[in-house]
């Protein structure tokens, strides 16, 4: 791995303050992240908001990206494609993202969340990350 | 139209307090919303984020629902695919969202969103919403 | 399972006479495709056509579909989400897909296609059906 | 405009020689290509298939780009979404593309399409196109 669990969590801290989710493991190809839900990602009637699960799996991603490939702050998303599967209780949500291709220029990878203790997803996304000249 | 920019404004502040944007125009198949950037919708470097962007334009095509089919409180986003296209800089955004289908069980709609004062768009969504039985 | 391999591909035979690729396997939530690549699948430079991998991987979850909720042929996508990952070479290739939903009034699967005898895969889609009342 | 009709249908009869539609229109930004329906892009039961669709959707938005950046054989398409809104009828499609975005590295279109003499879209498709060095 190019940065371990402790190294990505940093630079997410650094750079994307604002971000969603605690880096929970890191392996080839692979990220977990865990969201903590707050009141800020809940919609009316308790349920988490469509793009609470849109940030965590698109940081999911990019901390797949940042392990496996080193830190690309200026990797940006171009395209991010969700399904929103089943209606998420008020509870911790992991992400669990896995790359599908890393390129010279781009990287594409998929998401899978669900919500911690269900085995069911219940959202799935794909998205694309234009890569800086390396 | 079924409901007008003011009731579907209180309907939104009733139902999604936590929502993206205000109401500007609703017309026949489509809806405007205007989002003031504030510093929770911005990455750093001084760009607006990806969820808020997504955010919006979900919000909007959910208003051009309203507008044209009536409250429709229990619609819910099945799908959302967002192409990011330029940078935002830190002004307001508007968003243009289009009804592209209308049917008994699903509506589909797109969105074009840029910056107050430049005609490229910086980003495009479509999303599709299960309706529930009228 | 509501139907085998073989009670699928007779219907697939009978209903979809043009479609892409014969059944493999079938399982609960998954089924396998294969294509025999012939010429009118490839595009110049040796390559098999997008429209191909997006048919493929749209009958793939089609035929999982079938064989674990039965026989329903009015079934129709409504949306289809595909990634290019690598350029594919003139040889059969496999569609594993697998459900991530099966509702009431809409399913959501995921493909991941790859190439006889490569680990990585060439595309991956997601796709939306509607499903008829049952 | 870098290529005009003619030139970008010769471009395509010698490069796609199995491609999809007729050239009918280029502008900045646009092109418009039409299907001329036969047995080979029809599902059972009357209507035209879904790779035919999305063959025809990314070949439009492929003739934008010819028109407006020149030949540029080598472009490849990375994503492409598509929303089916209806069923079409056995009559010819037009598809009527829009570059959303021509970068230096990617090119981002939606295409419209459309039944003959309707005017409600039968399908939306976005795609993103990697362009080689210039």
């Amino acid at each position: 791995m190019e940065m371990d669990v402790a190294s990505v969590q940093a630079f997410l801290d650094e750079h994307f303050p604002q971000g969603y989710g605690r880096v929970e493991a890191v392996a080839p190809q692979t990220a977990r992240l865990r969201l903590t839900v707050a009141d800020e990602h809940l919609r009316p009637g308790g349920t988490v908001s469509g793009p609470t699960m849109m940030g965590l799996a698109d940081t999911a991603i990019y901390v797949a990206i940042l392990a496996n490939v080193g830190p690309v702050a200026a990797a940006v998303t171009t395209n991010l494609n969700a399904n929103f599967l089943r209606r998420p209780p008020v509870r911790d949500l992991l992400a669990d993202a896995r790359l599908l291709k890393v390129g010279r220029r781009l990287a594409v990878g998929e998401v899978s969340i669900h919500t911690d203790g269900d085995a069911e997803p219940v959202a799935h996304v794909t998205a694309t990350y234009s890569l800086p000249p390396r």
